[in-house]
């Protein structure tokens, strides 16, 4: 590739184009089905990237940290919902952003709203967090009574306003195909219309990106909240939310050995850049990632004719196991490049992408 | 805790006394068997945490990676050995640290000897590789020829002094137990063995932590780089190369939500915080860190009587399995304290630790 002379160590590339393609997709989408996208930063994490949500008149945006609220708010952005249970440690940030800007909590017991009541200065947007079946936080469903109480609390709070309820049906990174994902989307929207029914003048939001990539009806949902869509990945390929040609990052690896007799070369590129997130091909072989091409008629990554694939990983060397032919014409120095399996952690751990026009684009710091 | 008040959000505590003690006892157990220690500092990644090993009389260090040298070597460090592959591309980074210190670079290729021919200015000292048994890099003990064939090139480039063979036997960590880690370094011993009789002007490095901890004999081993010991984790614990008592750093993590129903706390404490290395219990369950506490009169991490772990994080969120007594004594805006499967890429994750005594140790940034 034109940029591969820049590239000395790991490097995380970055197709701008295919990225914002991705949310031009979205931002489509979301207008057809008249819900609001809400697009949650936690993947590029990067203000550049957050940028370019503008062309699409989104000035809304998620978040998973309050830090992280933080660094998008010195940048500009005034409506943001941190979609994590509060922290009932921070309020001296919470309170330091409320102070600026729109900024909408989630909470799901009564001791945070408590706290809020306490010690909030500033006025807060509030999201009941609902759990759609992915058993992370939130009332389950049945819970109608104990939603009321907690809204009741709620009330009597002047700095906080009842603005919806949230839900993140991450169970979809369990299904595999549109039927699938159709079932847990289904799932979802029945939920929705009954918390809708009990608690009419609530907003609805929900967040996936398996379910907002394959899904058609949305109705009953206001809000929609994808993350990982900007950059989808082998994970999202397998669930069948995105095809390869969709995948806006790759890792960029050099070649430091080849061991022809074991079919692996070795790259500079280990746990540090990829993450341990892993797949199971069908046989049952984990994989940390696949070698992909960029052969100028595509202009998209593509997967290997004969695959090659990222079969372990240490702190700083990825083994790649890999065809004969391909490793015969892989040189040592040369640059590998590498579909992650999971972009939104190989970012956090990059830091930093390379476009391939040969630009860098900054991500938040690890200390904010 | 007496810092708990400091502590607002996931945060990576460090009891320097424990650190402290493992830089000790691995400094001492190196002079007793007359080997040299060469510290591996991918583990702490930290200027102040290496500068403790002056203590023990250790100027000359381990990295994994060239940018982590130009790191150490900022803080004064002047024998350094990047423990990984020369990647030709980095010749500009080769130069600028061969030229200020003595480098000494891990070679297993003809094309990365000529490389460094071609492009370097500056003394650099050369270690061959040698697969041990991880069959990660290098040559196989028995291509001698090879290995032969090599120095011979080495000896052709007046920059590059050939200082002698290293080796990392990773397969350690597949080990439980002295037995079957002596089992792994006996085999590395006999190994080193035959290297030495072959190439007595040599010296041996070997490197793992598991084995340099449990060891008793390092005859025919001139040096070792072990870089876990400085902080231990739950992995080395269940290999058997550290007690819990060892182990020197813990997550804090902020107690979000509660549900005695299905046994579970959630924590703030995620992939981004801890890393996605598990562990398995012996049903097959598997784990990604335990909670531990702190007693006045213990001194150490300590696990809980009665178990509780982290079964599942997503990006932000850690998942406690734990029993239905400690759910009910644990607050919501409490700390959990967590020990970690793996710390190197736990600390790689954190890029900052927090002692004990209250005080904050920075770490090399991304990057660098």
């Amino acid at each position: 590739m034109k940029i591969d002379h820049l590239i000395t160590s790991p490097t995380l590339l970055l197709d701008e184009k295919i990225c914002r393609a991705n949310i031009a997709t979205m931002a489509k989408k979301a207008k057809e089905y008249g819900v609001q996208l809400r697009p949650h930063l936690k993947t590029p994490q990067s203000q550049e990237i957050a940028s370019w949500l503008k062309a699409h008149d989104i000035h809304s945006i998620t978040t998973s940290s309050l830090q992280m609220a933080n660094y998008f708010m010195a940048d500009g952005w005034k409506d943001i919902t941190v979609a994590f249970p509060v922290n009932i440690r921070e309020m001296d940030l919470i309170n330091k952003l409320a102070s600026q800007i729109q900024l909408n909590l989630v909470v799901e017991n009564e001791k945070a709203v408590l706290a809020l009541k306490k010690h909030l200065k500033y006025p807060v947007g509030i999201w009941l967090k609902v759990n759609l079946g992915n058993n992370r936080t939130g009332f389950n469903p049945d819970q109608t009574d104990e939603m009321q109480e907690l809204i009741n609390v709620i009330k009597t709070v002047p700095q906080l306003k009842a603005i919806g309820i949230l839900g993140h049906a991450g169970q979809s990174y369990y299904a595999r195909g549109n039927a699938a994902i159709n079932q847990v989307h289904d799932n979802t929207l029945q939920i929705c219309h009954q918390l809708k029914t009990l608690f009419p003048s609530l907003k609805i939001s929900i967040g996936d990106t398996p379910t907002t990539s394959v899904a058609t009806n949305f109705s009953g949902v206001d809000e929609i909240r994808p993350g990982n869509f900007f950059f989808y990945d082998l994970m999202q390929y397998q669930i069948g939310s995105c095809t390869i040609e969709s995948i806006a990052v790759a890792m960029a690896c050099p070649v430091v050995a080849k061991y022809p007799d074991r079919k692996e070369i070795v790259v500079h590129g280990g746990a540090v850049h990829f993450s341990k997130d892993h797949l199971l091909f069908d046989n049952g072989t984990s994989y940390y990632g696949l070698v992909c091409q960029r052969r100028d008629k595509d202009d998209s990554w593509q997967l290997l004719p004969a695959k090659a694939y990222l079969r372990g990983l240490s702190q700083e060397h990825g083994i790649i196991a890999a065809k004969h032919d391909f490793i015969q014409s892989t040189e040592i120095g040369s640059l590998l490049y590498i579909l992650p399996i999971h972009s939104c952690l190989t970012a956090n751990l990059m830091k930093e992408y390379l476009t391939l026009e040969g630009s860098t684009i900054s991500m938040m710091p690890t200390q904010y």
